[in-house]
């Protein structure tokens, strides 16, 4: 049973528990925590507030934090790092824990800990997910971030490609919700498959990422002279990137799951 | 400039000001509304209570008022009809005043009065309704009605075959919500034309019927018996419909428009 929420506060009270959430937040925290875990960090630390990102950073082991984030979309001030996944490289992320606070993609997580399994899915790691969900038993429940309380455009694209995958693999859709965003999927997949065949090469730019400049998160990206973060997020099955990313607990941290 | 909005309560606040609201509620109100406005009824008084339709439709000459309505989708005690289009016959409707009440449609028009232009659309009337906004310069939004709060795949479809159709004609879309129906709506039409040519004929059963049986709101009317009311709320462009409905104040009715 596939349930997608096309914001957090449109979750139904106490529907999460005892399934699987998978957080989505395409444009850009769910891509750049994958990109931060594929490239060396050890874990990721979700925080809602800056003052409390800084003080978790600071009881950190010295030189082991990294600081991450945004705030309006811009680096936060102090701040190692913003929110493109392209600065999470190699040489920034190794032997670090990132203590990262965004608005939009931090809320969506902190809606969904009611839920037994919690992933984070991107298009980057979008087959890695999938194949995890497979033979899922419990309700799934895909969680859109949105953007500041809005629908958004390349979040419900995305649970759309979860939606159909799932119901290709005899998922049952739970809601209307994923029959909305199933049918949207099934769209702008017809129209990316007849540019023929994408490997998800790194460097190569996918497709998909015409569709990811539609919404207002897209445009707003791109406005702040970031529209490089806007191909990262659209390289579907980035092969560097085939990662399951899961929620452990006490305390809260983002790992890549064995 | 297009806007969608799948729930009421996703209006922006002030949103609608100045613009041409297009509330939505397939299954069934706005269905409904179109057909007794089509088969006689001289106007439809909307009421968001009960006992404020009986005061209202008490106050109407002797023998002109009927009472229609539903809520949980069925009929309301000691009304003259319910939410079934297909009871709102030339007979029962010809020369009477529809005080009606129903949950989510009523909800959503009441939500949209900001506008300076309100209009009812459903699928019967749809290309008479967009005939109406071809030309506007005015914002238009689409309101959905959804079902109790939770979005609605059919008044999304519907929504979307808004946004498609007049982005064909020249309007931009202007926010994430119309861009996920449009999708979804192209994936539909797709389908739908694949079928082949259906000219709405009366009595015919358009391949829209079987979309409109995707969601809750088509399922929860099939199980109260009323699968009938699906057929013909999935009448796309019905040649006995092809009327524009719009909102007139003092008092607040709903009427065709010239």
């Amino acid at each position: 049973m596939v349930s997608v929420h096309l914001l957090p506060s449109m979750i139904p009270p106490g529907a999460l528990r005892g399934g699987v959430a998978v957080v989505i937040d395409v444009l850009r925290a769910s891509t750049t925590i994958v990109h931060a875990l594929t490239h060396g960090c050890e874990a990721v630390i979700p925080c809602g507030e800056i003052d409390e990102a800084r003080a978790i950073a600071d009881k950190l082991p010295r030189g082991t934090a990294l600081l991450g984030g945004e705030r309006r979309g811009e680096p936060i001030p102090g701040f190692d790092l913003g929110n493109s996944p392209g600065d999470y490289t190699a040489d920034a992320c190794r032997g670090k824990t990132l203590v990262m606070t965004t608005t939009n993609g931090t809320r969506a997580l902190l809606a969904s800990l009611e839920a037994e399994t919690v992933l984070i899915g991107a298009f980057v790691n979008f087959a890695a997910t999938v194949q995890r969900l497979i033979h899922e038993v419990r309700p799934i429940h895909v969680v859109c971030a949105g953007t500041d309380a809005r629908i958004s455009y390349e979040d419900s694209l995305l649970a759309g490609a979860f939606a159909s995958r799932l119901a290709d693999l005899e998922h049952d859709l739970a809601n209307d919700e994923a029959e909305v965003v199933h049918g949207l999927w099934e769209h702008v997949e017809e129209n990316v498959w007849s540019h023929g065949d994408h490997g998800g090469r790194p460097g190569e730019v996918h497709p998909l990422v015409h569709y990811l400049m539609r919404g207002a998160g897209g445009r707003r990206v791109t406005e702040l002279g970031l529209a490089d973060d806007i191909a990262i997020a659209g390289a579907l099955n980035r092969d560097d990137c085939h990662v399951v990313v899961e929620l452990a607990r006490d305390p809260l941290r983002l790992v890549v799951s064995d």
